[in-house]
């Protein structure tokens, strides 16, 4: 199993610490030894840093701790590989574009050989990961139902959800997908989102010996949703997201289906 | 203009001395302030950088400086702005899958208006620069003509080659672009390439008082080729790519075309 981090939010925001807990389940406090990776979305733009090594030891992963990069939009993923060989081209996120946008997915658990047998259409896969064919399979049905941008976004949400679900049906399909505006996080055995919006409190990280007080990091417009396989403090209350939900969030907001 | 460094290696090597030479000139000993980036082939996978600030400044230009990361391939650029704002999506290289390949680009030159009358088909720019929409239009060329990766390589170089030069007819168009596999390079007015194997001497940048001996760095079976906008060293003899033509190498050595 990986563990999924994302990060939707109305203003330019770090995930220093968020992401500093999640790094320790990379070979730290947790088994994922395989890699790890994170995108930040800038605007229309997306910033990405893979590393096949694990996170505690990646000189670029404490780059990222250590200087803030602000993101509305952020995918991270540490790796447990199962299917796959351990190198860069299996390390998630993975990236295609669609519509002018550059998608960012990242997937947890694991699905079975049938996958291999859904048609692929404009994307393929660069590794052998049955997660990024999951991913070119899942933006190819997009592409092909919608050729253009849909005007009615609640039509769009309703198709991935859909199309979560039957990949749902060969295994489990824990994901979170971005475009730049949307945050879509699909779950399938274990996925929990939190809101953080002001009065701010202070949270402390489960898996580091780490306290954040958001008043002095934060304005008191500010609306930061963080979405994670395992609630990341031990102060707060998360949501879990149920089995076969899509939650859709934008500028850190979750949308009606 | 930009600034454009390539590598093509028949073992992984590290370009730290040349991209060391080239980051001085993003703001340093040249006007290139506008944003740099680079993209890393470690097999079929590609580890890609980007910064919209001035290379001389950034903390990632120096991670990469310090700690080596070794490719068979490298694609690099420094920008200085004409058409599109600074800004992370306006920042090469550029990526888009095909075939199940990551294809990296990276243009110097500017090309007239009428480069975005050409029609696109699979691929879209989520920038605004001439650069991108090019690249965008080149790889959905490449696409309809090979929708499978061909099984004679001299057929895909004439291609490139002869859309290549149906976009220098619109500006200026100096080019780098691989797939993992070649580095390919089209000048346009500035281009030249170095091919350093045993024996091996010692070389010093232009830019930055810095000098190597390629003798330590090496094996005697390393055949490594460095392109480049402008000579990077001053004590080795670099060749030009003349107007219009299109260089390709594997592994560091170049192909006939």
């Amino acid at each position: 199993m990986c563990e999924l981090l994302g990060m939707s939010a109305n203003v330019p925001t770090d995930i220093c610490f968020s992401f500093a807990g999640l790094m320790q389940r990379g070979g730290g406090t947790g088994p994922h030894r395989d890699g790890w990776g994170i995108a930040f979305y800038e605007g229309k733009g997306a910033r990405c840093f893979h590393d096949p090594k694990p996170s505690v030891e990646s000189k670029i992963a404490s780059l990222i701790c250590e200087h803030p990069i602000k993101s509305h939009v952020v995918i991270s993923h540490i790796r447990q590989a199962n299917v796959g060989g351990v190198c860069l081209e299996n390390t998630h996120p993975f990236q295609r574009e669609l519509w002018g946008y550059t998608w960012t997915f990242a997937h947890n658990g694991q699905l079975s050989e049938a996958l291999f047998e859904l048609p692929l259409s404009f994307y393929h896969p660069v590794g052998t990961t049955d997660s990024e064919y999951a991913f070119c399979w899942l933006l190819g049905e997009i592409r092909k139902a919608f050729p253009e941008q849909p005007d009615n976004p609640a039509e769009l949400y309703a198709f991935i959800q859909a199309r979560c679900e039957k990949l749902r049906q060969l295994g489990v399909f824990n994901m979170l997908l971005s475009e730049s505006i949307h945050l879509f996080a699909f779950c399938s055995t274990k996925l929990s989102w939190i809101t953080r919006s002001a009065p701010f409190g202070t949270a402390s990280l489960t898996d580091r010996d780490m306290q954040v007080d958001f008043c002095h990091e934060t304005t008191p417009n500010d609306i930061v949703t963080v979405v994670a396989t395992e609630p990341l403090t031990q102060d707060e209350v998360w949501q879990p997201i149920r089995a076969g939900e899509l939650v859709t969030f934008i500028k850190g907001v979750p949308q009606g289906n």
